[in-house]
């Protein structure tokens, strides 16, 4: 069993999702789930902190049990439901419109960190409450964890006293494009980036979706290619398979520095590549890591050029 | 004198453009006039083609020829005024409005060729009537010359049959990605790339401002990316001056092939970069050829990772 561990807190869920591709159906999804089957790949031990509901099904919890994620932080409610999402993507997928948001059992979650998981090596606040995120930050020993928080619109708009606190103690943060300039009424990423640094991370990594994600660490630059993919059918889960693969491949790690987070950027964007050529966890499920990186190294590849 | 030639039609103009950086007041601008300007920092000898009228400061021209550029092909109509163009650029500068366009004496300009460029290395179409370039095309060898051909939204929509004739005679093709996708009806910039290809150019290019540009040829990808910058004032110019790096590079060279066209397209972007921080030609004029090596030196650290 694998010595390094990835602590997962965020959302287990179905999703029902519209894309010009089709409609997927009522699907497993969430955060943590994206998250951690993205972790999978690496020689690390996750686990989930979540909660979902009486209609769950426990098959999946024992295929995520296989790939070695350990589950005693997800409590099973059977009060009620789990947490439901239904949204619509645009053409350009780029944008999409939320039609339905069901919290259900989540309204009422009260994240407890199994204590092997409390000095992790690597915590990751997948996009949730901010609450949730501190209360996951009190139990845990954040002087040995490498914190990455993954963040979006949702709570800037609605929490932002409590999101300053994670963000505070983070070490790495991802956030989209638009929602850092919103964030930091920057009018371009890198004053964005800066803005969000001085804020706490060291390292602030701006996702760009199909244009890959900028990596920014004091003064210093780095931009991680997207693959460049013609069968996108559902970017859903890109951005936290993204993350996930960014936290199982420094975990696996004895550094974290500027060089080992940009090559684990570059794992964050392969997985994130298989994510969204399917609906749902299917496309990462049937991904192989021989495939993760062979696809690390078509990036590689992708912006090689020599100069005189 | 440098021995190889770039011949370039386009426009030579006066803009005024707003920005949420203010105001630049009427300017000295047009395709070729960036074009040219870009071309000039590489061991080549360049020639506009193209027309002013009676207001276009003669001092102007004679900056022009001191940077090489033969000037030859530049009618000069006292019949009336130069081209203008005036625009206003969103908050995001991605996107701007026309608000004023008057051709003046570009209306009746029938493009003559120098003797001495109609068998030049390259020959760069910038943005411009495609019978223009078709009359530019007829008066060349066109065996001897890679054709560069820079286009926009405007002529997809106007004049479709003269551009697709255009594009047939074209080797590589520079657009931008939403009027690639415009183009071709394709989803994504990787379909809309080989749709494109099938038209006629071995080498399309697919420019998505500050996210870079991506080559495409025979199933090959290339990313070039675009310097990471916060002092953008004028997005004007900066395709026309990517595609003249480009055009400068290749011309200096003895190969035209995949690898070559990638370090070009890095030229061509760092090129670009400068541009962007003035209204207008200033940038460029003020910028020095070891300024952009050293930000072609920046954009391979940019992108540089290690893989395991």
């Amino acid at each position: 069993m694998a010595d390094n561990k990835v602590l997962i807190v965020g959302t287990m869920a179905f999703d029902e999702v519209e894309t010009p591709s089709g409609a997927s159906g009522k699907i497993i999804a969430g955060s943590a789930t994206y998250i951690a089957l993205a972790t999978s790949f690496f020689d690390v031990e996750s686990a989930i902190v979540s909660i979902v509901g009486r209609d769950f099904p426990q098959d999946y919890l024992k295929e995520l049990s296989k790939r070695n994620i350990n589950l005693e932080g997800v409590e099973i409610d059977n009060s009620g439901d789990t947490f439901y999402w239904k949204g619509r993507y645009h053409k350009n997928l780029n944008r999409r419109d939320t039609l339905v948001t069901d919290l259900n059992t989540l309204a009422n979650f009260n994240p407890i960190v199994p204590e092997g998981f409390k000095d992790a090596e690597v915590a990751l606040l997948g996009n949730l409450h901010p609450r949730i995120q501190l209360s996951v930050l009190d139990q845990i020993n954040t002087d040995k964890t490498t914190i990455i928080l993954d963040t979006m619109n949702y709570w800037i708009e609605g929490n932002w006293d409590e999101l300053v606190r994670v963000v505070a103690k983070t070490d790495i943060i991802t956030i989209n494009d638009e929602e850092a300039l919103q964030m930091t009424n920057a009018t371009n990423v890198l004053s964005a980036a800066k803005k969000i640094s001085d804020m706490g991370p060291a390292y602030v990594i701006i996702k760009k979706g199909e244009h890959g994600a900028l990596l920014y660490h004091k003064n210093q630059t780095f931009l991680a290619p997207a693959a460049i993919l013609d069968n996108v059918i559902d970017p859903t889960g890109a951005g936290d398979s993204f993350a996930g693969g960014l936290a199982g491949f420094l975990a696996s790690r004895s550094e974290v520095d500027f060089q080992t987070i940009k090559t684990a950027m570059i794992y964050g964007s392969s997985v994130a590549s298989f994510c969204v050529t399917d609906f749902g966890t299917k496309s990462i499920t049937n991904t192989t890591f021989s495939q993760i990186t062979e696809r690390v190294e078509d990036l590689k590849k992708l912006v090689h050029f020599e100069t005189l």
